[in-house]
C-alpha cells in the first residue's frame, strides 16, 4: 500500500490552466498568489506552504499559505528571474502548533499541564531529532526546559515564544507531508508583457513626398514623433515582398491596375518570402538600422507574421506538399468569413510533410529574432493548428524568453482563450465592440476576475487596417478619444492603427465596418505635422501612463458605481508602489454628461467622510471632494474624461 | 515530434472529479451528460464522440456528442450495469461534411460543380479505404456515381444523403483524431444510492414491554410496521458490546448507575468488539434472521460502523500500538467539538501499524456483509483518515459494488465533499439547519446544480438521535410534519429518528439542539400502535415517493416563483417516465398562507394560457387551474403541503 499516513488533503488549487498543462503567466514585477482547499481530518491544525524554484535552479524555496476561510489557503510570491518556474502546494498535520493551542487552553482554564508539558518535551524530541547539527542543541535545551519547568506561566511562555514555533516550523516529516500531485508551470514573461503602447503604421506610407514608395529610412525619420507620443511599440504590416500573382486592387477588388502595390499580407514572390524584405522598402540591412533606431528611442519593432502565400511565393513551387491542392490543380484561397483573400493560398497544417513545414514556420521567427526583432505580432493564429503554436511559441521562448507574441485573432472566446493557454503573451480582444457601461465593465470583469487573468493578457485596439467601428465611423473626432481613453486606461496593453485614428479619418466602405480606400490596397501619405486634439490627448495619456504604475497592469481594475449609465469609473491600484487612480469616462460622444460617482475611498486610504484633494492628470484641474458620493461632469467636446489622483487633506 | 495533425481541441469536459482522479457517479436507471469544448483551428466542420465500456466489458460503445452553442458539445447516455465504466472524449476535423455543406452553398448559389464532386470523389475514395470489406463495394459505387454525375441535384442529393453520411461517419482517420488525455471513470451505483427511505431506531427499545431491554427479535415483530410506512432502510445504532469502563449515565453524564445501558456508540467489552453483538440483543444469528426477514418485506438493515474502542474493547490490549498514549499511560479520549466523548478512544491514524489498522478495519465490514448487510451508516467519518476510506470503500465496492456508505459527516462543506468524492455513497447534510425559503432553494441548486450533483447524494434528515434542532423542539407537530414534507420531497434519499419523530417527541436538554433523557443513554419503551399525524403523513408522502419516480432523484428539481417568503413551491420531473410534480409547502409553523405561484407550464407540456386540472395527492383534492400564476393557501394545523399532479384539460 502507498504510505497512508499522509492526513492532509490539497485540492482545488488555483490557478490551475488546464490542469496544470499549461503555466500561469506573470511578468517581471507581478506577483502570483496561489490558493488551494487544505485540511485533514479531525480537529489537528493543518499547516501548509508553496515549494518553487526556476527551472534553471536547483533550490527550492518556500512560502507558507496562510489560512483564509472555509479551509481555504493563499501564498503570494514575485519571482524575479524570466522564464519557468516550478512550484508545489504541500501541507500537513502541523502537531506542534495543535499541542500549543490546547496547552493554552488548559493553562487559561487552570487545568493540570503536567502531561501537556510531557507531550511538548516528546514534541521538541522528535523534532530535534530532525533538525541541523547547529539546531540540535537548541531543541535539547527548549525539551530540557520544559521538562524542568515549574513556572506553568513560563512553561506556556516558552512553548509559545516565535523562536521554538520558527524552529519547529522548519522541520518537515516527510512521510506526513501531502504534496499536491501536479507540479505546476509558472511562466514568468518580461514587463513589456504586462505593459505596452502600441502604434501601427505602414511604412510604404511614410515618405516624405506624396505619390512616392515610403522606406525603412522613411519610417527611420518617424521615429522620434512616435517616441515624442509615447509609443514603446511600432508595428509594421508585413514588409516582405508582395505577391504578383492574384495582387488585390485598391478597395480590395480584384482588378488591379498595374501600379497597384497589393496588400502586404499576400507574401512572397519570386523575389523571396518570408525571410526576405519587399525591395521598394529598402534591404534588410535598412531595417535592421531601424531596429537598431528606434532601440535607442526606447520603441520596439513588431514585426507581422502572416503564415501564408501569394501564389507566387517561392513555397509554392519549392515545397507544393505544402499546399492543399484540388483536382483541378489549384488551392482553394484562404478565407475568414466573412472575408475573402483571393490573393492568397493557406498551408495545408494536414500535409504528411507537416514536421519540415512547422520547421520552416519556426525558422522564420528565429530569422527575424536575429535581425533583432523580439516582439512579433501573429496574424489570424485561428486558421491555423493550435499544435504548431504551441509547439513553436514554446522552442522561440525556451531559448529566448524575452520574445512576445501577441495573437491577432478575432474570433469565438474558447478558440482565443486556447490560443493564449497555448503560449500567445498578448491577444486582440472584444474590446473593439464593446461601447455600452455594462458591456465594458462585464468584459473587463471577464478578462480580470476569472481565470483568464493567468493565461490571456488583452491588448486593446479601438482600430486596425481591417476593422473601423461603426461607433468611430459615426462618432468622429469625439468617439476616437473615447474609445481611446478607454483602451488606454481600462488595459495596460493597448495600440491603434495610428495615421487614420490621429486624423480622424473614418470613412466606412459602403455596408462594411472597414475604412473605405484602405491603405491596406493603397499607399498614403500623412501631414505628420498636423495639430490634432486626439494625437495631443493622446501623448498627455501616454505621458500619465508612464507615470503612474497603476495603468502598467490591467489586472487592478476596480469599477466604482455611477448613477448615470453614460459615465463608466474605475479604480487602477498599484498595492506595491501605493499609487492609485480613479478614472471616470463619458461615453456619450455628442453630449455634456454628469454622475455622482461611489468612490470606494478606502483603495485610496481613506476614512469614509474624510476630505480631499482631486486632481485631474488629463486637465490639471483640482477639486475638493468629501465621503463617498462626488459629482463628475464631462463635455465630450472639450475632454470626455478624468484621471484622478486622491490625496487626503489633513 | 508527437504527431501534429489532430488539429481539434478538446477542454473543460465535464464531470471532471478531482481532474478525473475520481469517477463522477449515477445509480442504474440515470443517466450521465458530458459535456466538453471542442474546436479546431480554421472552418472545417467538427465531430465529436463519447466512446465508453464498463471496466469488465473489452468492447468500447460509441454515442455521438452534439453540438450545443460557443463550441460546448454533449452526449448523454444510459449506463446499464453496476460498478465502474471507463469512457473518453474525442474529436476530429469532418471533412466529409465541411465538403458537403460548401458542395450545397455552391449550389445553391448555382456555381460549377465540377471540381466540387471531384473533391467529393477523394473523400469517399479516402474514407472507404478504411471501410470494412462489406462496406467498401458502396464506397466505390458511390464515388463512381458522383463521378458520373451529369444532374447536379441528383449529385447533391446523393452526397447530403442519410445513407453516405452515415456510412463516412463511422470512418476514423485515427491520426487525426483528439483523445482527451484523461480517460474518465463512471461509478454506478444500484438504485437504492439514489432513492432510499430510512427509519432509525433503537433496537434495545423494542420490547413489548417497558423496562425491558429489547432484542433483535423484537425489532423482528416490529418490520411490518415499518414497512407499511413505506420505509424500505431500516438503520440500527451499533449492536456491538457496549464498553463497561467509561460508561456514560443518561443525559449524557459521566456517573452511570450500575443499570445504566450506555452508548452503543462506545463499542466494546470484555465480550468482544466491532465483530460482536451486544448479548442483551440476541446472538449474531438472531442478527441474520432479522436481516432475511427484513429483506422479505422490502427492508434492507442499515448497519451503523463507528471506528471507536470503548476503553475496555479488546483492541486496545491486543494492539496498542493502534492508540496514541500518553506520556501518563492514558489515551486522549474522542472529541467531535463541542461534544466530547469520554467513554470512547479514538484510533491513531497515524501509527506506525496503519497497514494492519486499515485490514482489520475493513474486515469489519467484511464481516458483516457475509451477515447480510449491504448498507454501512459510517459514524463521524471526518475524524478518521481520508486515505483510510478512499482504500477501504475503493477494496469493497470493487468486489460488493452493491454496497453502499452513509457519510454521517457534519463538518465543514470541503470536508463533507471530500469524503463523497473518495466513495461514500450518501452524505449526511445541512438540511437539518436549512429553514428558509431562500436558504432551502440556495443549498439544493448548490447541490443539483454544481458540480457536487456528480458525487455528492444528499440523504436529508430531519433529526437524529444527537440533533434536535430548534424549530421541532420550539415548533411541535406541524413543524415536524413541514420538515418531514421537506426532506422526503426536495431529496430522493431522507432519514429520520423515527419513533421520537412520528411521536412529537420534543423536550431539549437545556442549552443544547438535542433531546433531553436521550435514548443514547437509556432504554425507551415507545407505544407503537398510537395514532399520529405526522405518521399518517409520513405513509402516504412514502406511497407517493413509490408511484412517482420524479421524487426518486433529487438532480431533477427547478424551483418555481411565488410571491409569499413562507411558501416554498418547485417542480420534480422525469423526463424519462414522464412523470413531473408540483409541491408547495407552507414553511409558516404557525399560521395559514397563501401564495400565487409561477407555474412552469411548460414543464407540464401546456401551453402559457392552457386550463388544466391540479390533483393534491396528499388531500385527494382537485383544482382548477390556468396558465402560469394561480394561487395555494395552505394551513399547516391541516395540511401544510400540495404535492400535485398536473393534467391538460381538453
Amino acid at each position: 500500500m502507498q504510505e497512508g499516513r499522509k492526513r492532509v488533503i490539497i485540492t482545488n488549487v488555483t490557478p490551475q490552466i488546464e490542469g496544470g498543462k499549461y503555466p500561469a503567466r506573470r511578468a517581471i514585477g507581478e506577483s502570483i498568489t496561489v490558493t488551494a482547499d487544505i485540511f485533514g481530518d479531525g480537529h489537528d491544525s493543518v499547516a501548509a506552504s508553496i515549494v518553487f524554484k526556476h527551472e534553471n535552479d536547483q533550490h527550492w524555496d518556500e512560502v507558507a499559505m496562510q489560512f483564509l476561510i472555509n479551509d481555504q489557503w493563499e501564498a503570494t510570491w514575485r519571482p524575479e528571474k524570466l522564464g519557468f518556474y516550478e512550484y508545489r502546494v504541500t501541507g500537513w498535520i502541523d502537531h506542534y502548533t495543535t499541542w500549543k493551542k490546547g496547552l493554552v487552553k488548559k493553562y487559561e482554564a487552570g487545568q493540570d499541564l503536567a502531561v501537556e508539558l510531557l507531550i511538548g518535551v516528546e514534541l521538541l524530541d522528535e523534532a530535534g531529532a530532525l533538525a541541523s547539527e547547529t539546531d540540535k542543541p537548541l531543541f535539547s535545551q527548549w525539551a530540557e526546559q520544559l521538562k524542568n519547568e515549574k513556572n506553568r506561566e513560563a512553561a506556556v511562555n516558552l512553548a509559545i515564544s516565535g523562536s521554538v514555533a520558527e524552529a519547529v516550523g522548519k522541520i518537515r516529516f516527510t512521510n506526513r507531508i501531502t504534496v499536491f500531485p501536479t507540479t505546476f508551470q509558472l511562466e514568468i514573461e518580461r514587463k513589456k508583457a504586462a505593459y505596452s503602447t502600441w502604434y501601427e503604421f505602414f511604412p510604404r506610407s511614410a515618405a516624405a513626398t506624396p505619390q512616392t514608395h515610403g522606406t525603412f529610412k522613411d519610417a527611420e525619420r518617424l521615429l522620434p514623433r512616435v517616441a515624442k507620443m509615447g509609443f514603446d511599440t511600432l508595428y509594421f504590416p508585413p514588409i516582405h515582398p508582395i505577391g504578383e500573382m492574384k495582387r488585390k486592387g485598391r478597395n480590395n477588388t480584384l482588378t488591379p491596375a498595374p501600379t497597384d502595390p497589393g496588400s502586404p499580407w499576400a507574401i512572397g514572390n519570386r523575389l523571396g518570402g518570408h525571410k526576405a524584405v519587399h525591395p521598394e522598402l529598402g534591404t534588410i540591412e535598412d531595417f535592421e538600422a531601424l531596429v537598431q533606431a528606434a532601440k535607442n528611442l526606447g520603441i520596439e519593432i513588431a514585426m507581422d507574421i502572416a503564415y501564408q502565400c501569394a501564389p507566387d511565393h517561392p513555397y509554392v513551387k519549392e515545397h507544393p506538399q505544402w499546399f492543399k491542392w484540388r483536382p483541378d490543380g489549384t488551392v482553394q484561397y484562404a478565407e475568414n468569413p466573412p472575408k475573402r483573400y483571393e490573393d492568397i493560398l493557406p498551408f495545408d497544417f494536414e500535409t504528411k510533410d507537416w514536421e519540415n513545414l512547422w520547421n520552416e514556420l519556426k525558422s522564420v521567427i528565429d530569422f527575424w529574432i536575429e535581425k533583432g526583432v523580439k516582439v512579433f505580432r501573429i496574424d489570424n493564429p485561428h486558421t491555423k493548428a493550435f499544435a504548431f503554436w504551441e509547439w513553436m511559441i514554446g522552442e522561440v521562448r525556451r531559448k529566448n524568453p524575452e520574445v512576445l507574441f501577441l495573437a491577432e485573432a478575432f474570433t469565438r472566446p474558447r478558440i482565443m482563450e486556447r490560443l493564449a493557454k497555448i503560449g500567445f503573451n498578448q491577444s486582440y480582444t472584444y474590446f473593439t465592440w464593446r461601447n455600452t457601461k455594462w458591456e465594458l465593465e462585464q468584459y473587463m470583469n471577464e478578462l480580470t476576475k476569472t481565470d483568464q487573468q493567468y493565461y490571456f493578457r488583452p491588448n486593446f485596439w479601438p482600430n486596425t487596417p481591417d476593422i473601423l467601428p461603426h461607433h468611430l465611423a459615426e462618432g468622429g473626432e469625439n468617439a476616437h478619444i473615447i474609445r481611446f481613453l478607454l483602451a488606454a486606461t481600462l488595459s495596460s496593453n493597448y495600440g491603434m492603427y495610428g495615421p487614420v485614428y490621429e486624423f480622424g479619418v473614418n470613412t466606412p466602405h459602403p455596408g462594411k465596418e472597414e475604412y473605405t480606400d484602405n491603405e491596406k490596397y493603397e499607399i498614403k501619405h500623412w501631414d505628420w505635422e498636423r495639430y490634432s486634439r486626439t494625437a495631443e490627448i493622446i501623448t498627455r495619456v501616454n505621458r500619465i501612463r508612464r507615470e503612474n504604475t497603476a495603468l502598467q497592469s490591467t489586472w487592478n481594475i476596480d469599477f466604482a458605481e455611477t448613477d448615470n449609465d453614460s459615465i463608466i469609473s474605475f479604480v487602477k491600484t498599484d498595492t506595491e508602489t501605493g499609487n492609485a487612480l480613479l478614472i471616470a469616462i463619458n461615453l456619450d460622444v455628442y453630449n455634456t454628461q454628469g454622475a455622482h460617482i461611489k468612490v470606494p475611498v478606502t483603495k485610496f486610504g481613506l476614512d469614509y467622510h474624510q476630505s480631499y484633494r482631486v486632481s485631474d492628470m488629463l486637465s490639471g484641474e483640482k477639486y475638493y471632494w468629501q465621503g463617498e458620493y462626488n459629482y463628475v461632469q464631462m463635455n465630450p467636446y472639450e475632454m470626455p474624461g478624468h484621471i484622478l489622483k486622491i490625496e487626503p487633506l489633513n
